[in-house]
């Protein structure tokens, strides 16, 4: 996530951020009418920015004249706190207009997530077949294949020829959302192969179009998470991804810009995640967008569970008062020390959880991993072991105690290299998603185990 | 980066897992025959992902024997460090004819960082127009649009009709890489629009390419960072996007395949940087392929540099020596308190980083960042100070230092959130990438001022 900025992004950094101000600015002197002719014009995911940083009533002012195919296309690029206060000012009536306008995914989308309240209304309100088609996406589980899935897709039969393909996406292609692959299915709707539009449009007009397939497929199930659908996707360098039941009774196609959209989603949700922030609903909202009451509700849960985590530092430190007492210089070099472990376990836990959803790293790998993990904690340990060991001589630190706190960060290094292994391993056997294990999760656990090792070293060396 | 598995997934993991423990079996045996007729059939990326978990010497028994232009499409997808030691056994002619078979994005991509010793005999011994190619890309700097785009692209003529497209499109599609969107040019090379093949194969065959084709442009410059060139992508639902010079003149296109890996390295990249380890380079390439001397050499510099900042902490603490050795149960609450400032911190840090990469948060909004977040981190501070009150009594701690330890959290929230959204506001406006500021060095800038924020807290509460 760079932001270094080259010429043409620079271009167009200022092309939104002028329209931002000539929209403030006519919002101001109250003279809608100068821009709202120039937005119209605009991508309707440029018109969907502008009106996610503009305060809610605002919005209205810009949303409400637009043609409401543009209206469809900018609901689809806004975000979820913004649409959902759009569309809570909205009739029924008008919502469902809406809705019916979009992708039937995104409509399931935004009926499931933004106005949830009102769904039944709502389904009631829009037209049969599209309310149907969202009933059915419904069914299946958030973040699923199923959900984002589209049934508009080209089907042809195996028996046609490269000619009669044509003339067939010709008479649909208005009603379809897909086209660049077109998908090959026998009477009873079981998928047989894929052809590309490409294929088609180059082969010879007669060839059959079971001659120009590949039948040799990647397919995903409905309830196939939308991560795994990415990582096939980009695995394979597909444009679209179909989606069947067992026995290969084709449901639908993911196309490729969805699966950007998920490999943008979750590359930050990851972020989010790994500096201890649950993932998920309104934390992934556009910064300024989210209520702060929200962000500190998210916030606390996280910070509450580590904090008790953490008192356990206290525990170990009090069953140790009287070698604290004798030498005080001890505790010049706790947090130095624990510090150092917590930093050490947070390199390896991203290391760790980088190499799981790459699959390059899997669970029985676990004993190859720890071995690894403890030679290179060791090794790093023996580094800053003797930086440390330097440290506290310059600091005028008695020898033993130099050597204390030298011995110290070579086991806390080994050990927290092999906790931030340890953790998200284990995570991914229980199948919990190692993403969670954060870097706070892992500071906190070395925190008082990284304590305990420096007390007892003491302990021996110093003879107290 | 879920890892959760569904039905589908399994059954590619059985694939996958099956296949390599085939090789191995066969491996064993000395019987390669019985793998050989399966592993061809495999797609290149199967086959590529096979050999990165293989032994070096070991790979050369699986890949030796596959054809030609297979070898060429499984060194498309391996990791860096498998196709430097497969490449750096092979005779310069057979790597050229290799290169010779990939995209040349790719061949430039593979001279660059595989093999930059031998570049220049290889281009030698290449064709002499893919070698040409090659050079022109490696102008322009790494991880650029210039180094992704393809010069293999559908160029049309907008006096075309739409059955004439069709027909040079037949003639050409064999050269051509990416033809989902066909680029109509001016007689001086410049970018008049774009027409997807989709429009052009559904409009009647007389229908003038200028009146079908779009000419409201998103391009990037050569020189425009991948990442910009992927968040455009996403942004507008492109299934590529065209790179022009300044005055239109257009150079190539950089297809949606090639986008989805940029967000796959640079969503990955950034967990192992937020995780304090520097991204690109070796330490993106499979976790068990990367030796792991080069793994420290790589941790090791930014441990040290925390260790450094770090002993600030030591320096704080000895000079409040004195108080420490008369309220020993002072240093008993050090690491409950800078590790809830550093969690805190940390949690911040990484909304700045994803708040910053998407566009949601600019240079120009710092003050208001910087509001909001001392307005929550202070909320945050006083729940959690509050708890850190009644933990301090339950410790049966004098509630004067109970005091000190409550205080002290709001404090030290309140100025870890300031921190965490001061650094990467700041970095990002002197155009530092901000996903370089990681959890642990929030954590250890936070931990040396939150204790000073501690003892003088102490000194005045406490009277000491």
């Amino acid at each position: 996530m760079s932001t270094r900025r080259s010429r043409s992004e620079a271009t167009r950094i200022t092309t939104y951020e002028k329209l931002e101000q000539q929209v403030r600015v006519a919002l101001a002197a109250n003279n809608l009418e100068s821009v709202r002719a120039r937005l119209a014009k605009e991508h309707p995911a440029t018109i969907a920015a502008v009106l996610d940083r503009l305060d809610h009533p605002k919005r209205h002012l810009i949303f409400d004249p637009l043609p409401v195919e543009l209206k469809a296309k900018v609901v689809d690029e806004l975000s979820i706190q913004a649409t959902r206060e759009m569309l809570d000012d909205l009739p029924i009536a008008k919502i469902a207009r809406l809705l019916d306008r979009l992708p039937m995914d995104e409509a399931a989308e935004v009926l499931a997530e933004d106005v949830p309240h009102r769904k039944k209304e709502l389904l009631a309100a829009m037209r049969p077949k599209n309310a149907a088609e969202v009933r059915l996406l419904l069914q299946y589980p958030e973040h699923s294949a199923g959900r984002m899935m589209t049934e508009k897709f080209a089907r042809l039969k195996p028996d046609m020829t490269a000619g009669e393909a044509i003339a067939y996406v010709r008479k649909v292609h208005s009603k379809v959302e897909t086209l660049t692959d077109l998908y090959v299915l026998d009477p009873a709707g079981r998928l047989m192969g894929v052809v590309s539009l490409r294929e088609v449009v180059v082969a010879p007009a007669r060839r059959r179009i079971n001659n120009l397939m590949n039948s040799d497929l990647v397919t995903v199930a409905p309830e196939t998470d939308r991560e795994e659908v990415a990582r096939l996707v980009s695995h394979y360098d597909y444009l679209a991804i179909p989606v069947v039941l067992p026995g290969r009774k084709m449901l639908g196609v993911i196309p490729v810009d969805d699966v950007i959209d998920v490999l943008v989603a979750e590359g930050t949700e990851d972020i989010l995640r790994f500096g201890g922030l649950e993932g998920g609903g309104v934390i992934d909202q556009p910064y300024f967008t989210i209520p702060l009451m929200a962000v500190i509700r998210r916030r606390v849960g996280w910070l509450l569970l580590l904090f008790v985590a953490e008192t356990f530092t206290g525990t170990v430190l009090r069953s140790f008062e009287e070698e604290l007492a004798s030498v005080v210089a001890l505790s010049f070099f706790i947090p130095l020390l624990i510090g150092t472990g917590g930093n050490t376990g947070a390199q390896t836990v991203s290391t760790l959880i980088r190499g799981l959803a790459l699959r390059e790293v899997r669970s029985r790998d676990l004993w190859r991993v720890i071995r690894r993990e403890l030679l290179g904690g060791l090794l790093i340990g023996l580094i800053l072991g003797g930086v440390a060991y330097g440290r506290a001589l310059l600091w005028k630190s008695s020898p033993p105690l130099a050597l204390t706190v030298g011995l110290a960060i070579v086991a806390i290094c080994t050990w927290a290299n092999a906790i931030g292994a340890l953790v998200p391993l284990i995570a991914h056997r229980v199948r919990i998603d190692p993403a969670v294990v954060s870097a706070p999760l892992i500071t906190t656990l070395v925190d008082a185990t990284g304590l305990a090792i420096y007390l007892l070293i003491a302990k021996t060396v110093l003879g107290i």
